[in-house]
């Protein structure tokens, strides 16, 4: 029923996907009939059957084919709708919103290198079936609404895991929210008007700065270093343009993954007061950062910081429980903007987050990621830096290593030509508030040693 | 264990309410302990099956007691945390925002009459323990970000639920939110600048009315009657202020509970062709009508109509999904503006809804919920008649029953002392997007017997 060409330039999986396409948009396959099952059609075909179920998923996100539980892939049945488009564009593979899009988890790529999440594999052992069933069957979640600051056991929970890292909080500090971004989107709206200007890092993280940008908000860019931002650089800024506020990663930095010293830290503080702005400290990846590592927020006990987490990046990037940690008075502020964006949160992943939390689970699943982390960004600095792949330094902790290419490669089009295999590569200008070229790129370590990755740069590098 | 005073002047419901409520409160009853059967105990005490369904319905609102899938209900666990500060206080209960907080769970409010949520035992057998256990081991969950649309086999039922409404959909006309009122977030952001003219409903949702203002818009209040919005009036208003959106909910109208007929709906589409604006559709309680009543998306194929809906309302307040429907360019837009704001959605809520709508669990429970509420609303009709509540209809379909009192009562001050009373009211003026003083009040008919409020509406009233 199919045939693949394989002399044609179109890849086998691409070819597999637009064949029935093609054969259920012309009702040559009608609704409800069954699929060959996976390792029939690659042994069929001559594929792998990596290659079948990706092309099924594809079909699947299309709304082409179902899978039943058990029973294989079905044809869609086609209740008089018009077939639909391809449900998920990759984007433009060097665009904020393309990356988001990529990282997020396009059917097209097949290789994340530059993600921001764990491969799910590291996560599996993090929120286990049983503990979801013990919560579900103990809490009846989600008959009531879920208060809108949050679950009170998670807040609770969360207040004594930021005391675990010297941050004196108790639940009423915290605010959760559906993610960090949720959290930042909820600070910008509150606090911040169109026009006013804001400090953030360069490099930094790049959904933020679009999300800041979306609101008319000025971006100063201030460089960032191996020990912080460049404070010298900050202080001409905040003469010049009265900023409002700053967005800072103090520890585990996006993309360098550097931490700031605790003398930066003490500087910028002082530097806050004096020119009266607001500070976000952005501690998403800071749980792979040693607890006793000094934050923003424990010296200045939150009067101008508030302090953004999430616990999506450990325990799973499908959760989206995040929080901002701040005065109380703030979060009676923030409160109320979050009610006007989505009303209150889901209980259900409040309460898992808040039992592998109150457990001691959570620890001990974070411990293990940086025991594996440090492994893993040893072995990825070394092939990285075989395949051509420059790096500043070796970071001690986190997930990210900053790479750079030589001056000769062009990096928006070894993106696009790594997009075109599946693969998909952080491009270093994106992490700029400017936008301006780079020559950087971010790797996740956990990928950093794929073999099609590294085969990739290593052609493309040595052209 | 529990006696009941048949010569005193306790309803007979709330001696089992405080009698529970005292044992569980001294510990005489335990966490985990099960109660009796609704049967057993209406036996054992001689009392109907009715009088202690709804003295079960609030003991679970005040928290004491849960209730489980297929097992009854249990006395709510306590966890072993310090006794937290009270982080959550009701609010104003006569502003926007004081009523949002209320609803969504106040430990101060013992009767929510004003809610616009189901009582939780109504939902108890909504998504049974059973189903999300086999939904965790099925799909390991969380592990992966959800795609910012949605997850596709949401978007794909999603999109099968419209087309049994008559409304013609694939999934690529689905966006996934974080409820109705995320929904309503992105496309105010997403669609329209500040200083934009938007047409609502007088009386309309609340919460949506701060949302519009929070953003800047133009309010222009269309009064709405038993057969949808003013025509005339919206013409005039479209001649001198060129809005560019309207948002109304064609059917199950909140707080009216009216459907808009079907001339209505044909000439309102009509004259948003004429005067060129965008029609935001609430179809939220939606699902308590019958389908095959006309809703605007219908005969306009999503054309000038954005479609929103929710899962919240009939399958659980704490699952947080929600959608909106729309052509696939205009999905294409509003998923960026998603990403910006929440980075992605939820996975373990989405494919429980799923897994809900995909085998058929929905569609039978929302028609008990429809049979159910019918009766209910005949019953709290009477019973609010009879304690001075007067109403101008009695609707044909949802929760709500739009009372008026008389011009004699000072609304807000009974608002207010319900409030203190523990009774959440809803204030009649919230609806209104002039704020302009109202003699109505929202009742939610799955509250609206509750003795402790007829008591107070009785005393209340007559003084």
């Amino acid at each position: 029923m199919l045939e693949l060409v394989r002399t044609s330039d179109e890849p086998l999986g691409d070819q597999i996907v637009e064949g029935f396409g093609r054969m259920i948009a012309a009702g040559r396959l009608a609704g409800g009939v069954r699929l060959p099952s996976v390792r029939q059609l690659a042994r069929k075909l001559g594929v792998s059957v990596f290659t079948v179920v990706t092309s099924y998923d594809r079909l699947v996100a299309r709304g082409l084919i179902e899978p039943r539980h058990g029973a294989g892939f079905f044809v869609a049945a086609r209740t008089g709708l018009s077939v639909p488009a391809p449900i998920e564009s990759a984007g433009q593979p060097d665009t904020i919103l393309g990356l988001a899009k990529g990282a997020l988890g396009s059917p097209d790529i097949v290789v994340p290198a530059g993600s921001g999440f764990f491969p799910p594999g590291w996560l599996a052992d993090a929120i286990p079936p049983s503990v979801t069933s013990r919560v579900i069957r103990r809490d009846s979640t989600s008959l009531k609404p879920s208060p809108p600051a949050g679950e009170p056991a998670l807040r609770e929970q969360l207040a004594l895991r930021l005391n675990h890292k010297g941050i004196r909080a108790g639940a009423a500090n915290v605010l959760v929210t559906f993610g960090a971004s949720h959290a930042f989107d909820v600070i910008i709206r509150g606090l911040l008007a169109p026009g006013d200007a804001v400090l953030v890092e360069d490099p930094g993280y790049f959904v933020l700065f679009a999300q800041l940008q979306r609101w008319g908000l000025r971006l100063l860019p201030v460089p960032r270093g191996a020990d912080g931002p460049d404070l010298d650089r900050l202080e001409i800024l905040c003469r010049t343009n009265r900023p409002r506020a700053m967005f800072m990663q103090t520890l585990v930095h996006n993309p360098t993954g550097s931490n700031a010293t605790p003398a930066t830290c003490h500087r910028l503080l002082a530097l806050a007061e004096r020119y009266e702005f607001l500070i976000v400290e952005d501690d998403v990846y800071g749980d792979l950062a040693e607890d006793h590592e000094l934050r923003l927020a424990e010296i200045d006990e939150m009067r101008r910081v508030i302090h953004v987490g999430s616990m999506t990046k450990v325990l799973g990037p499908g959760l989206r429980v995040g929080f901002l940690a701040a005065d109380p008075a703030m979060i009676e502020r923030l409160v109320e903007v979050k009610i006007l964006s989505v009303l209150s949160g889901a209980t259900l992943p409040e309460l898992l987050v808040a039992e592998v939390l109150e457990s001691g689970r959570f620890r001990r699943h974070v411990e293990q990621l940086r025991r594996r982390l440090a492994k893993v960004r040893a072995i990825a600095a070394k092939v990285l830096r075989q395949s051509g792949v420059s790096l500043d330094r070796l970071p001690e902790s986190g997930m990210f290593l900053w790479g750079r290419v030589g001056d000769h490669v062009d990096v928006d089009e070894l993106v696009r030509a790594a997009s075109a295999e599946g693969i998909l590569l952080a491009n270093g200008k994106l992490f700029r508030p400017t936008g301006d070229r780079s020559q950087h790129l971010r790797f996740n370590a956990g990928y950093a040693s794929d073999p099609t990755l590294l085969r990739f740069l290593e052609s493309a590098l040595a052209g």
